[in-house]
Order: C-alpha cells, then sequence, then structure tokens
C-alpha cells in the first residue's frame, strides 16, 4: 500500500504540471480520496454492522424493520444528513418448512431452497415420478401435456466468467422453469441452482409463480438425480414445502446525503440494497453494495468540500422488486437534476472495468478519476454502460445518466441467493478496491462541472 | 497417459536388462498393472455405485443393511471368491431433529451438525449464555464450575495442510471438548467445525460423551458467535437436538479374496470402511477407499495368476468405532499368515508418499513397485509407517506388517464429515492414480517372496 502511495502521488504531480488548476486539483483530489479509500475501515464496519446485527433481512420482515432502523442510525453515525426513510408496498413472499427426498427406487435426502413465489405443496407433501432434462431448452421441448403429474427437473450448469456471463446464460431456468413446467402439466419444480459452487447448499432466488411448488437444487443434488435417472428405472421424488405469500407487505427504500457547496449543481445516485434473500446473511448480496458507496461518498466528501450533493441509497425491495419503481414514482421530479445515478451490486470482488456515459470520457474530472484508478487494474471500456443496476433501472429509463462499474463475479455466484453469503467471503482488500474506484469517481464527479446527458458532454 | 505409458515401458526395459528373471518379472508386473490402472473405471464405477444406490450409511442403520447387500453382490460383480460377512455388535448413535439459534442481542440461525454421541436436548430445548474460547486450552484452563449453566463454544481454526496435520492439532476440541466442558459445569458445547473450507456447512464426527448436548458449528457461524460475542454484551443460544443412542447394533466386516496359487503364502489385507456418517453420501469417506482398494486388487489379480491371496475388507464400523476391534477378534490366528495389511480411508486425494516396513525397501519387488510409481510423482520415505488406518489398528498391534500410503489431504478436510463428501468431489483422475499405486503395490508384493516382518526382511 505504501509503494502503491508513493507511486501514484508522484503520477499526480506530473500529470499536474500538463494541466491546468482545475484539472490538477481534480486529480489530486481523486488520487487523495484513492489512496485513503485503500486503507480505510468504513466500508468493512458497515457491511460487519449489518450481517453481525440484522443478517438476513427478506422485504416484509420483522428483520427488515431492524434494518430499516439500522439504516437511519448507520447513516447518522457516518455524519450524512437529510435522512429520508420512504414507505412503499412491495410483494413479500415468506419461506416455511422445506423438504424432498428420493423414495425410489434409492432413497435420499435432497438438499432444496424453495424459489421465490413457489407455492406450497399439498398438506403433507406430494409424490411424483421426475422428468429430468439436462437444459432448459429440453423443457421447453415439451408439449402441452407432456409433463401431467410429473415433478419437472432441469439440471442445466452455470459456467463461472469474470463478467457473470453464465448468470444470464441458464437463468431462464430459474425464473421461469416452474411457470413453463406449468403449463405442461407438472405438479412441482426442482431446478439445478444458478451456482458456480459445487456445495450442497442450494441457492435461491426470484422466479415467475406457475402455481405449482418449486425449488433449487444444490449442484451435487442435481448430479445426483442425473446418475439415478441415469439408471433407467422410474426415480420418485416427495416434497414438502410451506411458504406464505403476501402482496402488500411495507418496504422502504432509505437515503441520505452529504450536501454540496451549490444546491443547484445536482446530485449524484449511488447506493445498494438493503434487502436480502434469507438463508445467508446477505452479505455479498448486499451489505457489499451499501458499505462500498457509503464509504465511498463519506470518503470523497471529506476531501471537500464538493459543489454537488452526493446522495446514497439504500433500496429496501430489489431481491423481490419494487425498489426501482417506488424510487423513480418518489423521484420523477427530480431526475433532471440528476447528474448521474449508480448501484454496486455484485458482491465485493474487485472492479476490472468500468463504462462511462458516451462523451464523458475526456472530460477533465473523468481524465483524473481515469488517472487515479489506472494503478488499481481497471480497463476503461470505450463502450456506454449497459446497465447500473435493477434498482436504478427506473431512473434510466426516465433518462437519468448512468455508470457501469464491471465487478470479477468469478466467485460471486459461488454465493449469492445462498446461505454461503456470509462476511467472511468478502475479501477486505478487494472491499477496499472498490471503495476507491467509487469514491475517486464520485470526488471527481461531484468536484467538477462535467455533464453525462448524451450529447451535452462538455 | 500414452507418453508416460511410453516412458515407463523404456524404464522398466533399463533394470530389467540389469536384474535377474524375477526382478524383471516383477517390474513389468507392476508397471502393467498402473499403466491398466490409469485408464480403468472400475474405481470410479464401484464409488458411484455406492454413494447412488446406498447414500450415507450409519453403524446400525437401515442403509448399513442395504449397503451389506450392496457389498457381497459387487465383490461377486468384480470376481472375488470367499466373500464373507462377519457380523459383531456395535454402539450406534442416531441424529433427530436438530437447530440451534442465537436469541440475543441479535437474532440469527445457526447451522449445526450433532457430534456422534452427543446427548439430547431436554424436550423444547435449551436457551442460555454462551462462554466463547478462541482456542481449546483456553477452555481447558476454566476452573471446576467456571462454565456452570453456559453453553461452551470453541472456536479454534484447523490448518490446511497437505498431510492433514491440521486435524491432529485442533482434533482435540471435537472428541474431547464436550466432556471437558460438561466438567466445568456447561450445559452445551458447540465447536468450530474440524474443517479447512468456509462453507456453512458444519462437519460431524466422533466425541467423548459429556452428557450434554454438542454440535458442530459451520465456519462463518462460528466467525459470527466471535464477532458478536466481540461486542461485549452477553450473547445467548438457544439448542434444540435429539438423538438415540443404541448401545448394540448389528454391524459387519465384509471380506473377499481373490486366492493366490500358494494357499501357504500368506495374505495380504486391505481396504476401506463401508459405514460413513450421515450428512454426504460417504464419498470420500469412503466409498473412495473401498472403490480404491477393490479395483487395485482386481487389476493386480487381472496380471497374475499371483502366488499370494489378496483380500480386499470392507470395514463396517470406523466412524464410531469398533470394526478394528472385531476384526482382530475374528482373525488373531491368523496374523502369522498376513503378508501386510493397509487401509485406504483420506478421500481420492493423490498419494504423494510411501512408507513401506522397515528393511523391505531393497527387496526386489519393492524396487520394482518403487520403479513402477516414480512416474506417479510418488515420494518414497525411508522411515517407518506410522499409521495404516483405523480398521487395521488392531492387527498391526497384533504384529501384522503394515504400509502407509499418504494421500494429499489438502482438500480432504473441506469435505469429510459433512454434507458436502459427495461424488462429485472425487477426482476420476486422482482416484485412478490411487489404484495404480495400490495395484502396483498388491502385485510385487503377492508376486512375490518378500516377507515384511521386522528384522525377515529378504
Amino acid at each position: 500500500m505504501r509503494n502503491l502511495a508513493l507511486m501514484t502521488v508522484a503520477a499526480a504531480s506530473l500529470l499536474a504540471a500538463a494541466a491546468p488548476a482545475a484539472a490538477q486539483d481534480l486529480a489530486a483530489g481523486a488520487a487523495a480520496v484513492r489512496d485513503k479509500a485503500l486503507s480505510d475501515q468504513t466500508a468493512w464496519s458497515v457491511a460487519e454492522s449489518l450481517t453481525t446485527e440484522i443478517g438476513p433481512r427478506m422485504v416484509g420482515s420483522p428483520a427488515m424493520d431492524r434494518a430499516k432502523d439500522w439504516a437511519v442510525e448507520t447513516f447518522k453515525a457516518h455524519g450524512f444528513q437529510n435522512v429520508k426513510v420512504e414507505t412503499f408496498t412491495a410483494q413479500g413472499w415468506f419461506r416455511g418448512a422445506e423438504s424432498a427426498e428420493v423414495t425410489g427406487p434409492y432413497p435420499h435426502k435432497l438438499h432444496i431452497l424453495g424459489l421465490g413465489r413457489s407455492s406450497s405443496t399439498p398438506k403433507g407433501g406430494l409424490t411424483a415420478e421426475v422428468a429430468l432434462f439436462r437444459t432448459y431448452d429440453d423443457l421447453l421441448a415439451q408439449p402441452e401435456g407432456a409433463l401431467k403429474g410429473k415433478i419437472a427437473v432441469v439440471t442445466g450448469a452455470m459456467a463461472r466468467a469474470q463478467d457473470g456471463a453464465g448468470y444470464g446464460a441458464v437463468g431462464a431456468q430459474r425464473r421461469s422453469g416452474a411457470a413453463e413446467a406449468a403449463k405442461r402439466g407438472a405438479v412441482g419444480y426442482l431446478v439445478r441452482s444458478l451456482s458456480t459452487d459445487d456445495t450442497r447448499l442450494p441457492h435461491t432466488g426470484g422466479s415467475l409463480p406457475g402455481g405449482i411448488p418449486a425449488a433449487a437444487l444444490s449442484t451435487p443434488d442435481a448430479e445426483l438425480l442425473e446418475n439415478l435417472v441415469a439408471r433407467g428405472k422410474p426415480v420418485t421424488v416427495k416434497l414438502d414445502m410451506t411458504s406464505r405469500f403476501d402482496p402488500k407487505v411495507p418496504a422502504y427504500n432509505i437515503s441520505a446525503e452529504i450536501p454540496g457547496t451549490d444546491p443547484n449543481a445536482g446530485v449524484l445516485i449511488v447506493g445498494g440494497h438493503l434487502d436480502s434473500w434469507d438463508p445467508g446473511t446477505g452479505a455479498v448480496d448486499d451489505a457489499a453494495g451499501i458499505a462500498i458507496t457509503l464509504a465511498a461518498a463519506k470518503l470523497a466528501a471529506a476531501q471537500g468540500p464538493l459543489k454537488r450533493t452526493i446522495r446514497v441509497v439504500m433500496w429496501g425491495s430489489e431481491e423481490q422488486g419494487g425498489s426501482s419503481e417506488a424510487y423513480l414514482a418518489a423521484h420523477k421530479d427530480e431526475i433532471g437534476k440528476m447528474v448521474v445515478v449508480g448501484e454496486s451490486d455484485t458482491g465485493a470482488g474487485r472492479i476490472w472495468q468500468i463504462r462511462l456515459p458516451t462523451g464523458s470520457l475526456d472530460h477533465p474530472a473523468m481524465r483524473a478519476f481515469r488517472g487515479a484508478i489506472a494503478p488499481l487494474k481497471v480497463i476503461v471500456s470505450r463502450e456506454a454502460p449497459r446497465f447500473g443496476g435493477a434498482d436504478v433501472a427506473g431512473l434510466v429509463s426516465a433518462g437519468a445518466p448512468f455508470v457501469e462499474f464491471d465487478q470479477d463475479a468469478s466467485r460471486y455466484f459461488d454465493l449469492h441467493h445462498s446461505a454461503d453469503d456470509t462476511l467472511d467471503k468478502i475479501d477486505p482488500a478487494e472491499l477496499s478496491q472498490n471503495v476507491a474506484v467509487w469514491g475517486a469517481f464520485l470526488h471527481a464527479a461531484a468536484n467538477s462541472d462535467i455533464e453525462f446527458r448524451a450529447g451535452a458532454a462538455k
């Protein structure tokens, strides 16, 4: 850390010699935020606190009410102002008791985790023969009625990739599989977890309700079912699952600000989501995102004073949906004031690439930002951002400029939505790298007059 | 594999040119067994069959009765003779429902797995404050009565090591911790799993009964308790555990032979254990050992005919104890006939070192064996074997010569005694390397007159 700091102070001095005063200030400021971030403990302490003092926090649960209070206290403790709790209504699904077992030809307990919006089984469970498909396309190729009375099983595997591309490639088998299986007559649905790990822990996640019980299998359980089915004898499974769905639960988008010196200079909006799935403690998904953006804003402002306001939002219903729409509805009149928006929601893996709005790369502020993060091994893409995060999608659709900071997702899908999403999986050094990138960005953008809107870059 | 085969055929030829005919035959035989083993599927098919068609098999359970029948059928299917089921009486402990949760200051569900011989909690569970110790020595330093009414927790971590040394270093905290905590007044005991992994899956294992409920915590849960206790407020935990202990359950040591051409030339005894803990499917512990030794014996004999008899044993109660004593009791009159004994019980990690009985290294048979396995990257220790395996400990204590083939245990303790002990964790190439080493050894030793007894090497 010491050598890096020396090197980058030298780099900043070189840059300063060739640039006008404002650019020099921007570069020095962004570099200073970066260096402080690399040894700062704020993000770790926020993530540790949320996962230890609250733990899992499903929208609509008592834990989410405690999380809301935690959010308010945490913002205040870190010196934020204008702390706001915006209440909205979301849909909440709650897991009850769940079990699954192979009843023939050889008995086995299966490790499952119900998918969000799964139905319950009839009381006492249901037992049926499985119809196993090694790809989701194989299931979709089944005609109507072909799965009548069966438990459909899809065992397509997710590939590991730095950019998380494997998740999208097989995502539909979790999101839409139950509904598609039900259309074809299935009475239950089991899907290999969208996971890159081989542990016996299943990964849950959102799904379109199909009116049938639907659950994720752990990787080894999916492979066990394949091996059982390969023997050519009928394989029967008993599912016993309970859950509760509430179409109206209270949810909260909680925000706080570090006001800029110029109230008319606009607001930068960044954050992560406060809600989580229930099996883990919601560490990489998404205590990390909250911790990174809160710490980045705090460190950027501490290097101020900054002209523009930075707002950090803890969105309250990303996993089961609703935060994005609620946030847009409450802030649509503010879109024109939004300098830029962005969300951190891929854990704490290091940022390996950034995408900035078209035309902004060569503004002195973004030059300063790029210079500051070059030692952090971050690629600067010349392509426009594609996705700013699920919780800012509403703002983006309404015209807010957005950034995309791509994190290394190689390990993220080992963990997310599973019991393994715990604090120990966050690497403090990688977490700090994220804070350094976000912090340098916020400082440079909030300390300048950069305009990220298409065609208006200056 | 092709290049390896060519190279070692050449090596065998060189050796043959300088050695008498018998040595030449020994070298060629051992090398041929090795080469066949490296592409043979027997071991994989045995491990796949046991884990898929039987799954977990605790001594005294219905699954163990099915496993016994599987063993007899499997031996016969692979051409073994003299299949014997030797029934003995063991002690059986059976898990019931188990749950644990932190009730204050912040609620959390804990992932636990009762230790073998744990007591049940009172009906409805028990709630108590925890007394947490970061090392087992810290617990042992407590005076009598110091833990009165508390749930004692020990969170010492196990280090990863190729030779598995970390297991021994902290093993006592699982094996004796409950008894020591109970002596000091504790009403319950929780111990960080003897695990090198960071998953949310706890690892069970044998323990001395302390008359109190005792369970393993997953690694993240142990760290969560540390973080909770570090806040300085009392931490309370509710434990609710049921189990059943039966001091007399039927158990089986099942063996089969490939008879040698000379009934008076002695018998080589190798094997693994058939029983397993309950959370996984007993793949690395110890379907692998059964698969390796069965396949090695079959391949060695197929390269025969061999002078000496090879016997493969599937011991029936290693985890909860009893196989070794029972096997000794049934075979003590045979000790003098035993050429050598050995057990494979560290999963399917590759063998990185062998230890042979003192004085035997330079016998032509062991020269042939060493030559055959040199390309498999196996170190030949000049030190005597220390441990032949838990199930041959009785035979060894009665004077049977034994070998020790050390496997890479770097990953074994991520898996063993946990739900993660499943077939997919066995690497087929590493499994084959084990078969090659055991097969080359069995062929060389059974095809020669080597005498492994101390002082009698020739």
